[in-house]
């Protein structure tokens, strides 16, 4: 193997907690020559923001290792979609889907826009006029969803030409040890309203893996998947025709778990920790 | 026929306008002893608002002759479930729903506290103690909804014992020519992070008509549901073994839509407008 991809809660940390020796783990690894890639489906954080939280928890790490949902939604919408100059996008989500939109050029609105954050009034129903240059709605994970925000999406999904985009479709996210709502539920109404189910950016779906691949032009049969979570990321390998997968018990999945996976769904091997590669 | 189930919007008014001699139709029916009860999957507002609205538009009418499905829901966990007294409802709506549960002697919280309003901070996902008092989770249309309300709800859901209702599971809502997101679109996060299907009080849910019997007691063989829509109203009448259904071509349905209903979901009758009773 040449390629690591890394999920990372779970695997690296928990929360604000690094696991254990993870970066001798790292370390180790890069000796060897080996190339890794943190591929997260946190949308909220933009990949600056996400190299921050690795700094603060001690893990070397260069933007360009970074692949979040949030950038691969703005990788596929300007490199596979190629999403015409006149065209835009509207945006359910937090910062870091705008800053992963600004850095591959494409034009958007909604987002984080004070505006969007108002309680719809009688008026908005009556007045709202959609804008023609809408061409794709991107749905991620939004601490500040709300009724205006559904109601502007859906008015643009009722047009079959507009694309239905989501950065990943989690149903929950863990934090502190309970799980909230995660960017597929955010995105849940849309679907109900609109008969229409969201092309997903993130793990396991393979429009993630095209785009890390049109990143990193990595050789696939070469690339091994670290995760740990069989449904998403273990998937997300096997689906991806990748050369390994190797799945690690310090996050959702159980030894049970990878041995009731069945043939077609079981990592090829798997250990009680990351670190257990040191030795 | 004795009693007569009114769909409202697309039957008797469109919006804020009365459709073609509505009032006369239902004075005419009410001369000859018949029954009539207005039947809404309207959440937002109680019958006592409801009232309002019938007077607004010149129809006459008393609160008892109204069935909304915010008092369809207050109904069901009163008198279906019986919610033991120590036991309260978490609400996701507007004020209509506190309206009917306080109507029927139901605790509750939730719902319009503008606690419920601000947006979910970082210790808000540390420090949510879970009620222990919560028996059901309710959920409607409401136009302040926010990630507070999925992540509070949700917490209550992943406990089995909690039940799950909605008012109604209507996708979408139609307010001024253009569609809106209904109450079944507000509570799909909670299906899709809960993996569980609420039980609904709305049309066409036969929850709703055992609520409407159980208050007015009548004889389905001898009542007749009246509406503009074959998958909402028309079901629900047919589902009901109600002893007629009358379709109206002034709403959502067309002429073709009745037509290719089939044997098993067309309505008994159809008339272009409701008035077409008094020729």
């Amino acid at each position: 193997m040449k390629v690591f991809l890394f999920d990372c809660d779970g695997v690296l940390w928990h929360g604000n907690t690094l696991l254990h020796k993870i970066v001798d783990t790292l370390d180790m690894l890069r000796s060897k020559g080996k190339q890794i890639v943190f591929v997260t489906n946190n949308s909220t954080k933009s990949r600056r923001a996400y190299k921050k939280k690795l700094d603060s928890l001690g893990i070397p790490a260069e933007v360009d290792e970074i692949f979040g949902s949030a950038y691969s939604s703005a990788v596929y919408i300007k490199r596979v979609v190629k999403l015409p100059a006149d065209k835009k996008v509207y945006v359910i989500g937090e910062s870091g889907i705008e800053e992963e939109l600004e850095s591959e050029g494409v034009r958007y609105f909604g987002g984080t826009d004070p505006e969007e954050r108002k309680v719809m009034q009688e008026e908005d129903y009556t007045n709202f006029v959609p804008d023609p240059e809408v061409g794709v709605v991107l749905c991620g994970l939004d601490n500040h969803i709300n009724y205006r925000k559904y109601a502007k999406a859906f008015q643009y999904l009722q047009d079959p030409n507009t694309l239905f985009l989501a950065t990943n479709v989690d149903s929950t996210f863990p934090n502190k040890g309970k799980l909230f709502p995660g960017a597929g539920s955010i995105s849940a109404p849309l679907s109900y309203m609109s008969k229409r189910v969201p092309i997903s950016l993130g793990k396991p779906s393979q429009a993630m893996m095209d785009a890390v691949e049109g990143k990193f032009q990595f050789d696939r049969k070469r690339t091994c998947m670290v995760g740990d979570r069989i449904d998403t990321d273990i998937k997300f390998g096997i689906a991806g025709g990748l050369g390994g997968t190797l799945a690690v018990l310090t996050g959702v999945a159980t030894e049970e778990d990878i041995l009731n996976a069945g043939p077609e769904g079981a990592p090829d091997a798997y250990l009680d920790k990351l670190s257990d590669l040191l030795r």
